[in-house]
């Protein structure tokens, strides 16, 4: 069995596990919060950081989201991922590239300090500039993802790909923190709904990160 | 023709042209200052990021030096880069990945900040402490390299790998920018000193970036 080492708001962890529940591979989680440096868990990963997986009986331990979804995609057969010609494989890790840095570290990374890490850590209040800031960047990022969807069905091209799964781990942990302001974003919104409505989707969206409370809409297929 | 937009010391350009010189693709170059944010080339890649590769004729434009790499592994059988089994590969991919994250952002970044950036863009002194922080960083950074390298020919297992070639981009930006002390990290050491006598890299070592000129051992094989 895989166990994957991880924290409900990790995006990188929830781009792992919707592409697991895209292939139809089972998984079961362990709780990891990076920030606690947790001596076994630098252990497992010098890097420090989740997503990390394991399965135990086979003695493979694989660490960083993109090396496990490319893993998964070479191993299982089943819902390709990273599909099409050579090109349109490079335009998927592009995208996929592009909201694992720059959507994570201008949006996600911000919010989680602000919203989570000085809540459960720093016992600190937010700092509203970096807040606004994080959601400035968000909506130009929208922005250039509803222009995608405009010319395209998917993010990356005709069918879905590793690039929606990443933009949506990404969008939902800043969705979850309140960085997301949907109205001027009808194109990404209706590809959002759609994933949304996925059962590979359906049941990260029921859990919780502690006291850390998500809007209501989160967790609507309908928003 | 492929065309690489780049500046001699990205180190995510520099991956791609070890890469590319391995497996005996051709290319020219293009000068361009990521920093600049000129308007033609946002409009080549919104994400404003070097290297972009072009090939005009086919009519091809790829972004992002992950997305490049796993391209010309896809499309040039000579010498593979991210070989062996799913397993290897993975291993291949999560060394890449830190060294293009971790390493980039603890040393090669906060270097190019003080040690380039300040110098050419904002005429500004660098700060001493930074580059402690940063050379500090590279310090522990090379002792994981020595570890590795006591376990294994090449840094993810018995192969010349994309792995290889991405930390020696990285370290070699690095080691320009006077950040590297050789003293303690003999395995690293070594395996460098062959890197860099394969004629994949001679043409780099050649390079200057304008007036910021490298410590005197960095273009040599004995170092
Ligand atoms: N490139 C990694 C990034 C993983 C990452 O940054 N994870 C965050 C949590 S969302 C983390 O562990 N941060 C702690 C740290 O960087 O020390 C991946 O794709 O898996
Ligand atoms: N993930 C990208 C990172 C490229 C990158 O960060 N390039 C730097 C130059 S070394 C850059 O263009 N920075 C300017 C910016 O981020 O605005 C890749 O692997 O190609």
């Amino acid at each position: 069995m895989w166990l994957i080492h991880q924290f409900p708001l990790c995006p990188f962890s929830r781009k792992v596990r919707l592409l697991l529940g895209e292939k139809g591979v089972g998984y079961e989680l362990v709780r990891e919060h990076p920030w606690e440096r947790r001596d076994e868990f630098v252990d497992l990963n010098p890097a420090g950081r989740t997503p990390v997986m394991v399965e135990s009986e086979k003695n493979i331990t694989l660490i960083d989201s993109v090396a496990i979804c490319e893993y998964f995609e070479e191993t299982v057969e089943q819902a390709p991922m990273i599909s099409g010609t050579a090109i349109n494989r490079a335009e998927i890790r592009r995208l996929t590239a592009w909201f694992d840095q720059q959507f994570y570290g201008a949006v996600v990374d911000p919010l989680m300090n602000e919203r989570m890490l000085k809540r459960l850590v720093h016992r600190a209040s937010p700092d509203t500039g970096a807040l606004r800031e994080a959601m400035k960047a968000a909506n130009g990022m929208l922005d250039y993802a509803d222009y995608l969807l405009d010319h395209r069905n998917w993010l990356a091209g005709a069918t879905l790909s590793l690039a929606d799964l990443t933009a949506a781990a990404h969008i939902s942990v800043a969705d979850y923190l309140g960085g997301i302001d949907w109205r001027a974003h009808e194109q990404t919104r209706n590809w959002y709904s759609g994933l949304k409505s996925r059962p590979s989707f359906r049941p990260m969206l029921a859990e919780r990160m502690g006291v850390i409370a998500p809007p209501d809409d989160y967790d609507k297929v309908d928003f």
